[in-house]
């Protein structure tokens, strides 16, 4: 049987069946973070995440509320990774085996509430059915009001710093530690750290409103940071220099991590640690890493039309090795 | 363990959980058939369905294509079923169980396509991840302009008359004969009809633009006649007698479950029909029969606080006998 890659499926929806170019009022692209149009001088931004029991998350590796919390945060990375927009409303799907207890459920519950608290996002509906496995379809409604900025992915320019927040490869290194020796081990403080950024993502919602304020474009980390970046260079016929020993990586992670350097991999092909990766002009920033000192500056986009890596001033050349949900 | 029913977790959320009866510029309530909020003169319509494998259907009973196209057609018919509202925007999330064919696949996308298409609706993106079974999760998005009028289901009021588009019960009809003989039998043309109300089911858009304007409240019947009229007059505490006899039902539906009058059963119990079901004032509801002939006035609201049925003037008692999708 003929059975189809989420890449190649992606490409053949793209071509054969994403029918909005020409609609008036949209103005991102098919696979922008978000999904936004205007209304009037407002724009409204929509989210749209789909987590499936053993293809997103074991139940036996992450709380009811914790997966609650983070089935919410990250489409909220989604939303603030359109710039300055305001999560408004959320909606829920859910998928419920019958198997799934009262008590799971309204955890379950509570971790959406918690966090959607948080953000004074509105639970505004959804759908409840039936499944075999649980499925959790999350959309997040946000709002741009005209003095807002919203930066799409297109943006960079030649000559433009590539910069990230805070540190990359955590939630996967966690989530590597979950595959090798389950929720029944005695963790140390640094494998508890990975762990953690695997289980509660924080959408980087201050740090996407200030950077809008001066970046060229903007995605979040969810796929990995090789991925964001090619989505940010190279799917717009841009090039890019990244420089390998610039890219920040947290003390857990290379303690964790250390043999054979493995802790390299995690940081550039370990997704779900919902970092902003983002282009700005030199000038702006230095401005940026003021206001933001947790930021690192790791590349230069070019007119090579592809990314080099390089370490130490050589040039690498790296064979993507992360993973799609979608056949993993 | 503690097993909870749908209807147990709905109210739970809701008491629990739904936090938006505060938030400025909503102006729906929860259950209604789409969550609408206010952005400067334009209403927003959000709807959002989950449509899952032996929940909602079975491969073998339906084609992918016409799968696609039910699956936009009932979340169009739940933003129709708000008034005059444009359906504009559609996503698409789906989970696919590796087993399926790139055929497959290719074939439920046409068939989303052709439904967007024919409603110059704008596929916006989704996401797209592995299951165990086909998950197929659609959100579809209308704007209404401020001459346009948003009907909700809370409206009715004493002394209006409650009426429904075409007939009642086709669609569970048809799902019944695939359940009893499946998808190789030899069915005759009243049974075909039937099965293609449940597999093409069609939004009442254009009647609901000219019931809009006559209206007190509005829905669609996708739950069965019963539920809709439930929720449009016990929810808000009014009442209504409901005359049996005058429910429209197709000959089809008559000639295929004659028997012990099973057709009852269906015309008032069976889901997916995707009618609308609406309260107008007497005056109106004589001008919207001449507008649309296909109309039925079935009953009256009172003010009894609960919904009485009638057969040729003799009080019925009845008792619930529908399914729910959760517990089915």
């Amino acid at each position: 049987m003929d059975v189809i890659t989420e890449h190649e499926l992606i490409n053949t929806i793209k071509e054969r069946f994403a029918n909005y170019t020409n609609v008036s009022n949209v103005i991102t692209n098919i696979g922008d973070d978000a999904f936004c149009f205007t209304v009037n001088d407002s724009t409204i931004c929509i989210t749209k995440d789909i987590l499936i029991e053993n293809t997103h998350f074991k139940l036996s590796w992450i709380s009811a509320t914790d997966l609650g919390r983070k089935a919410i945060e990250v489409n909220i990375s989604d939303i603030v990774a359109m710039g300055q927009v305001i999560p408004k409303y959320v909606f829920i799907g859910l998928g419920l085996p019958l198997t799934l207890s009262k008590e799971f459920i309204l955890s379950l519950y509570q971790g959406f509430k918690d966090t959607c608290d948080e953000y004074k996002i509105a639970i505004c509906g959804g759908d409840t059915v039936k499944a075999e496995q649980l499925v959790i379809s999350i959309t997040v409604i946000g709002i741009s009001h005209c003095e807002n900025k919203i930066i799409s992915r297109h943006g960079a320019n030649v000559g433009d710093v590539i910069g990230v927040t805070n540190t990359c490869g955590d939630a996967a290194a966690g989530l590597e530690l979950l595959y090798q020796y389950g929720s029944n081990y005695t963790y140390n403080y640094d494998e508890i750290s990975l762990i953690k950024k695997q289980n509660n993502p924080k959408a980087r919602r201050q740090e996407a409103w200030i950077i809008a304020n001066y970046a060229s474009s903007l995605i979040d980390s969810s796929d990995c940071l090789y991925i964001s970046i090619q989505m940010l260079i190279e799917q717009y016929f841009k090039g890019a220099n990244i420089y390998l020993e610039k890219i920040p990586v947290s003390d857990h992670l290379r303690n964790v991590f250390n043999i054979q350097n493995k802790w390299r991999q995690f940081a550039l092909f370990g997704g779900e640690d919902y970092e902003l990766v983002f282009t700005v002009s030199t000038m702006a920033s230095k401005i940026l890493k003021k206001l933001l000192p947790n930021i690192s500056y790791i590349g230069i986009v070019t007119n090579a039309k592809r990314v080099k890596y390089f370490y130490n001033g050589k040039e690498q050349y790296i064979i993507y090795s992360g993973y799609t949900h979608f056949h993993k």
